[in-house]
């Protein structure tokens, strides 16, 4: 470790996810393993703009493993895009005597560090937390696991509803670009359909699927929608179709929302952080900066932010034939 | 106890809601306890017309208690609402010398079995199964604490992330005529305002309460909102008249939907349900018959069923209070 | 009202169970409401005698209604049952201007505060906090709806491998002198056998209950255990003793221990705490002190401490019969 | 694919694990996928003896993806370790036409499958069903991850209750030889120590880090302990050694036990089993048997049954090492 570094800030960014304060949590308490300062920033880069600064030791962050959320708030800053923004940032970074920062957040919060080690030559890291799971350079995002576990209980419960009375239900998820949660829940939850933006399945094959899972004996059936689901209709207009298509389906729809960003993080979720956390300030004690931490493979990883923001996240192909054949 | 009766059929119909498993199982049970024959009608009146009757012993019904939705599903049927329908009924039940029913339902489930005993003289009896509480003669109906903690947990959820962003969610939740679950989840879950279709809080009151809210410190601020709210505008065109009205707020809409109708039963609403069973199924055996089973003060109490349809199941004035005094 | 109070004091004392925080929040708002000023004391009595003391206002108390455990602490306090103990205690309540205290807690705290009241003529008032619900003077102390809810999930689990397994489960579960949690619970979770303090079942008939059970075809029993139970052994006992005289019947033993305490509350539980805050506030702001709050009957209602501490929380005898029905 | 293969069994068989029934589903539906008859053979090798036997297809398996436990039952079968009760086994498989077995279980069922293969050449394959995570040849079993989250969840109340008093709770979970959940849900629930058979860490060392967490300030302490753990003493030895040696500490003991083992299984390992089951029926298919499926990072894998048997599952050393710097 070369210890020259004497104060790290940490900041959550962008829209929140469960696990969040789990891995700031990790930041702080591997700052005070190594003797090193940690502050916490509030608000994220806006805070960051406005010195919006406390400093943070181990027992700050006692008791916030399991909480969703981030207790350091987040938000999405306009000036930041701004040269001005990011000048008034780097001064106040500067006067509190910080060396580095770790952002947990998406690609859009890993754009503005990046851009700002540009301008500035300050190093930052990285730390994936988004429930989409799409980021390029790690296979679990922070959150992602959590949110999975949100959609398949509340369709649980939609299920129980729906067999009760021979429903169709689709049911809205999170993920306007990606997939993952959709395709990821709807296997976990036996959903009978799963549109997602990666495939466009087309109206005509979804119909053909519902009518064969009706004739099969199914008594009730979900179809698990993405947000940015490509078959051009939206799950209200879904709803529409069918009940002209198939006049004899009762049909509903489930919007889950903001509910998915929530909750107390699940096991798997807490252990990522942990050693996200870890291995984001072990690398910049070690010299290592402008990286994202990841878990490839089950082992810890660096991607270089840029491939990071760049890489795409792609669906898992095999999991896809998967889902075909739990419909069977 | 007149033992004289001999067998006992039972349905669940209209809406379902989380106990319905758990009181037919008491029905069930009770029945084998006093060596009545039991009979469990599939798909409600529906399948009371279509002759859907199967026999049920204490074993058949092993496991069930802690499930949501109803193994004899339910369905809203038309055909009963007709003369010839209610004849077809009658006629099956005859034909499995079935001489009295216990229906698990709401007020039109009620309705109906009224009808049906005025037509033919049959012994009915009623358990109120629907999350809404919105019946008279029983404090509590079957699934409506289930729900409430769906609730309080989805918002739980909610707080989260709308106090990672200092935001104001409005979240719609069941109750098309009554509040009693915007009300008690929306005191449970710490809102910030609730609309009920009970009182008319009107929408200048609600942006004073909202300003009142953000100026007193508040991070974020939850509005719990009733279906059938009669403020006079839905979620979503609340969510743009606040938007318009507070500029600065970051607004959202969730509408948490079928979930709350399904899930496994409350410890509450399970025990709920093994009293009414054991209630129904007594009543029934000694001549107390056209009855609806409810919880009032503590103890199992019968309200005829007509008092019970026409009976108006007001909002509880003293927690509206309540809610005012912890929204400070 | 009678305004002419000016500052109340809270605390929580004795074993915390879920809903404090809620009923804690409760009695901060209500005071914030009445411009009373509100101050908190830590750990119990222990934080009295040793003027542990913190003003609190409506924002303190934010976001802790979904809390388990209590903010406050909560002690067991020897020092408190010393004539020294609570002189110091009383100086440091006269020193701070505070003119009543509420405790949230059991039997034990309100013995404290009415000897308080005794010695020194200082107002208190009760919130009955405990998971037990063994309280004179409310049908439901607060934590016991949510103990409830924790008990029957975990049983839950335990019979999905108990019936993977055809295996006989004794479950003990909190309640030394009282048989609600085991009752209720039991009867929630479907429980074959429910072992209370206030019967003793007999091994004898423990035995044929289980012969019973298994010939009647149920692949597996759960019996639910009160801690304080009568049958003269411990669940490791009952467990050798069935096995000796049922040698095929593959027996486990589960304690459920601590967490029966802890866990976000149930809605019912906040509501609860809701309701109580407000009574305990408003009823020493109109003079009416040294009571504890109950809810009887679905109304807030007073009982003199003294009449709560000495009073019998009596088994519910037409649940015991329920028991009995829904084990056949 | 080798389509020359008829009809395949499936059981489970060992102690169950939530997602059981979900891999279960998936076998069931992939062998309707490919046209291949799909028999269940109720309690394990039992009943594969005494010919328990039934015929699934793809309904036969609706709506139990999220089920714990396993609707085949499990046994452990000591006829099975002899040469007759396998000679019988094979009788009944070969009578009823079955070319192959999928066995859902851990390591003792694999070693009865693998015998049986030696002597009788008939096709096997394993899907590594067990709590514990203890198998060579996938990173994860089916139901760690479950187990993981009611660990969590329980230590999670456990705190609520140990910080409001100050308590150190000892937590014993499952985990015979191996330390996989200790760790995994030491980390994830912040526990300030973690005790598994993998590391003496000695009483002395445990002393000091209590020692040391309770001056850095810390208000209560969880020491997670796994059933195996070789530190010599038991929980309750545990105990009192502490009370002895730390006589300021209010020490409890808590044994999460069976409950570990059931539940509603986590979308993560209700996904698991699904991918587990099409590549073990594909794998047949393809005339590759005698292996287990395994998922190894990230990917669906096959280990030979033999080596999965013999191999070791060896702790994380970087993740007891996060749990190092957690802890400061």
């Amino acid at each position: 470790m070369t210890l020259n570094v004497k104060k790290i800030a940490v900041l959550t960014s962008g829209g929140d996810s469960p696990g969040m304060n789990a891995a700031l949590r990790s930041v702080v308490r591997t700052c005070a393993y190594y003797h090193v300062q940690c502050v916490g920033i509030y608000r994220g880069y806006q805070g960051m703009i406005e010195g919006d600064f406390k400093e943070l030791n181990a027992r700050s962050v006692n008791n916030i493993v399991n909480k969703g959320g981030t207790i350091l708030k987040s938000a999405r800053s306009q000036e930041f895009r701004t040269t001005e923004g990011r000048e008034k940032a780097h001064e106040n970074l500067k006067e509190h005597g910080i060396e580095a920062f770790v952002v947990i957040g998406g690609d859009g919060s890993f754009t503005g560090a990046m851009i700002f080690n540009e301008e500035y030559g300050f190093p930052v890291m990285g730390i994936p937390g988004t429930i989409d799971n799409d980021i390029y350079g790690t296979n679990f995002t922070l959150g992602f696991d959590t949110a999975l576990n949100t959609v398949v209980e509340a369709i649980d419960k939609i299920r129980d509803t729906a067999s009760s009375h021979n429903r169709l239900f689709f049911v809205e998820v999170m993920g306007r670009d990606v997939g993952h949660i959709a395709l990821n829940a709807g296997v976990g939850a036996g959903a009978e359909e799963i549109l997602i933006p990666e495939e466009d399945l087309g109206l005509g094959r979804l119909l053909e699927s519902l009518k064969r899972s009706k004739l099969s004996g199914k008594s009730s059936s979900i179809v698990v929608v993405a947000e940015g689901d490509k078959i051009g209709k939206n799950v209200f207009e879904l709803k529409e179709y069918v009940e002209e298509n198939m006049p004899d389906y009762d049909v509903r729809v489930s919007v889950l929302g903001h509910m998915q960003r929530g909750g107390s993080p699940s096991c798997f979720d807490r252990v990522l952080a942990s050693r996200m956390g870890v291995k984001a300030v072990e690398s910049i004690l070690e010299g290592k900066t402008n990286y994202m931490v990841g878990v490839v493979n089950n082992k810890m990883a660096l991607t270089p932010l840029e491939k990071a923001i760049k890489g795409h996240s792609s669906i898992d192909t095999e999991l896809l034939r998967v889902s075909d054949i739990m419909t069977t």
